[in-house]
């Protein structure tokens, strides 16, 4: 089965957070493969990643950046494929700099954007998965599972009250 | 055929800006309900909106609501369907409050968030879209036809130099 | 007696500061109740809990919850018993985005909203005795000594200087 | 019957926003007094008009202001009575300096803040009307009705669809 | 002869960084007092200070404080002495709330609104003795001898280079 | 007798707002002179009137600037006579770049920065005659007469209620 | 003599902002030329550009852009010629998003970023030219000229004083 | 040969910063020499430096600052060269205040702006160089060079995948 989904991230050093995106989208059984493609230094391999990503049988691409995060929106500038973005916190301005370079995309390239840092990169894995799960039942019905189980997660959580 | 995709807003005073999404979708031929859905004044219709999405038919949901707006972050404790959101700019705080409440979501319940305003309803159609055609090539094509024209007319617009 | 205020929080990981305001209850012998309700998590709960405060005999609702707050506003929604919002601070955005998710709400359903973090935990039970004391003397006449204390122990802590 | 809430601005340039409030308050038949009490102007009516309060027979105070907004953290600061603060829109900020000055009250004093401008004004009434509500049933079933029919308007704002 | 400089602070933990104003006055020779004072816990002892302040012989007042930081805008409601502000750094904010609720006063009562935090701190000493030295040559000469002392210094510096 | 204020800004645009202090100088009759002194432009000149101001028989100097506002800070650097800052609202940010930029200054240089814009313009010519009041008794009691104006005319201000 | 400046804009809306520039570049007797290049719907282009500016001649880029705006970061990805970024003033966020998108660039692809909007523009010109004047006399002396006659306008607008 | 590159910082706290923008020159061969330099503590140095700068045989002047960072503006003030700032993270507000000082300079005197911290120094240098290398083709093909080595790193990282 192909890879479905592509994880991006513009640096290694984005790794630790992004690998929680691939975690969750392992327990969600989805198949996907994972690359280094900074924007700035790789700006050939975006292009080639964007225009190839559909034939080569990925159906969402999430792609981790901070700063000046250009990857998200120039991987949407070379698909059509859904483009989710994540914004990583970073160590001047705590990721605002991330949310908005990702986020307020010109009309024609949108970007799916999620929440800043390890949430978002667990959120993004989610978000591909509702993507998929819109035809595909077997992810749908582990996503609801999912659902259930947080819902049932947090209702007992309250038994850690000291 | 169903309406694939529901389109949700916090208040008619909205309807300026997601019409534009609305119109959107009808360029791209894509069928779509639309409903005013207040989170905080109508939050069980809202329920079940959300409850009632995916078997209604309804494939991907797109919700715009400004200030403090917990529409999009709502629906998506009620569903499993990718829910896109926009932020509204607002008269204060020009959207920033709008887009903190859709995007910081915590995990459990992403929301695709888009950019501020026009741009974003417009983006958040080109985004349902996309989700869309990951398995359905008519619309898939009909956006990269799309994102041609737009590449065409950008590099036209050099002829409006003055 | 019934327990006239109830603290919800949106996680278990909000209990170490909104156990903050329910020491503060306890010293002023409010009753209350706790709970963890996650909006996006339990949104029947959340429902069920707003609907339901008034005839359990709340008076007064407290609702801590971080980043894309929702839950004072979505109780708020379902009750017309005064809420109040206890911002959590945040990883990323020090509570900046939990403050607009929970202030900037639209007309019919405002969350009285307090200083984000511990100080607004402590000030939110604070703020919910002083509600309650609009009809208890016995309330209004142990806040009247809380203040005194606090005067006398500000006017004294110049002792401290080194 | 006495003025139950006392309603405070800072200047009569916050005159056309408060007054939103007082409609609102009159439109649920509920007796309140206003004043312009000018923190930085008028310091010793604002002490006296917080001492005095609670014995001229106000439960619940609204006070409005702008930029560094003292008004409604030097009330709480001189009566026990609940104070709900409302942010005044500014020209060079849009009240970010208000809503700031205003919700960060250190512990002991709290001020229950709403949103920023006429939309806070107005719910400022409401959350008034609440307070009053936790022991006046014709208040809370006033309130219950408002809460039905804007139930209502939004639900059938949908007609407005062009 | 009169304590011509009076240090106010909003509470004992404000002590550490409104100390280092302390110490820069004492270096400069220049008699002071100081003081705690909790806008909101002792708002009549903030009356009183402001009211007495210029017969007591001070001349400039320091207030330091945090949050939504009301000392030094009530201080200069109370008095015609030029009133300096210290923004405490805070941990949710940085300090921001405190910049803003300290700065942006209404026409009548100004503060001289100085850097955040622990340089503010020094800088207030420093503005305060350029106030006094308006009118004393002793001070002012003390000030240019400690500009010079600093340019020396910063020159010097260099020899830090590694 | 002397000019005791030094008026200086950036720019002959911020004349508007800076006529604001002249105007409010001239109604307490305090001597001044004004001048455009570009800290970009005019770098020579504005090292020159730093230098100069003490001599010349100024002891307060006002400098109002907007956006990377560098006049405030760079005549503080060359004279140990107070400066008063006023930051310019900008058209892009609002003035909050103004304020930074003037408010934010190292040890060894304050500058008593007051609030943005107008305001501020006016507020800053009343810091100045404060700073003059300490040593002046006909200045404090114009001081005192115009904070007593104020009170009454704040006070009376609720005949426009409507 | 080629073109030494290239100017390129995100979108042909940016264009009455980015004039400013060309202005001033024909000003200096510079000679340049223009593009837009929408790095979201011209990737190829924006590539093909940043790979041949060199060899066609080229020695400073101007790239202004908005909102999300990653052409002139995307731009030095493909060169190593300077790169002056532009930020575009946006309706939403008034150029704050365009700024850090500018700004924030990682380790090995520097943008030499300007103010926003208008002045930004006009000052990326002369940025520009200072660059080329490092190794053009000519260009060198026409800017010491524009400073002086930029000096000489600004002490001379006072004579606009009213 | 002359140090074609002058770098600046306005404190010796700075160093442990700007010392990474001298290890990328040095590991470029670029001549450069450094000083400290405060505009608050050295502002007639910093005139010198700046006007000097020129006929010492600089070309580029590479000022990092924080805070209400004047540094890199007043050098622009008084040179012709291009100027670029490195705007320094500041513990209270993490260098959006350095940023903004910085970047928002006025018509004349444009200062080229890159990241807030240690990336920033590394990227100034960088920038100098290509500043260098538009006359230079040694320097030109060693950033060529360098560009790859960093294509080939971030190429390579992904075997740091664990």
């Amino acid at each position: 089965m192909a890879n479905v989904v592509g994880v991006a991230m513009g640096s290694i050093s984005d790794w630790p957070v992004m690998k929680l995106a691939c975690e969750q989208l392992e327990s969600l059984g989805i198949p996907y493969e994972k690359h280094v493609i900074s924007a700035h230094r790789m700006p050939d391999e975006l292009q080639e990643f964007g225009k190839a990503a559909s034939d080569k049988g990925m159906k969402v691409i999430i792609a981790g950046a901070g700063g000046a995060a250009h990857l998200p929106g120039m991987i949407a500038a070379n698909t059509t494929l859904p483009v989710i973005g994540v914004p990583m916190k970073t160590r001047t301005l705590n990721g605002v700099d991330s949310l908005l370079s990702i986020v307020q995309m010109p009309f024609g390239a949108p970007v799916a954007t999620v929440s800043i840092g390890e949430t978002g990169a667990k959120n993004a894995a989610l978000l591909a998965a509702q993507i998929l799960g819109t035809n595909d039942n077997a992810i749908a019905h582990k996503l609801a599972d999912f659902k259930e189980a947080q819902r049932v997660e947090a209702k007992n959580s309250e038994q850690q009250f000291d």
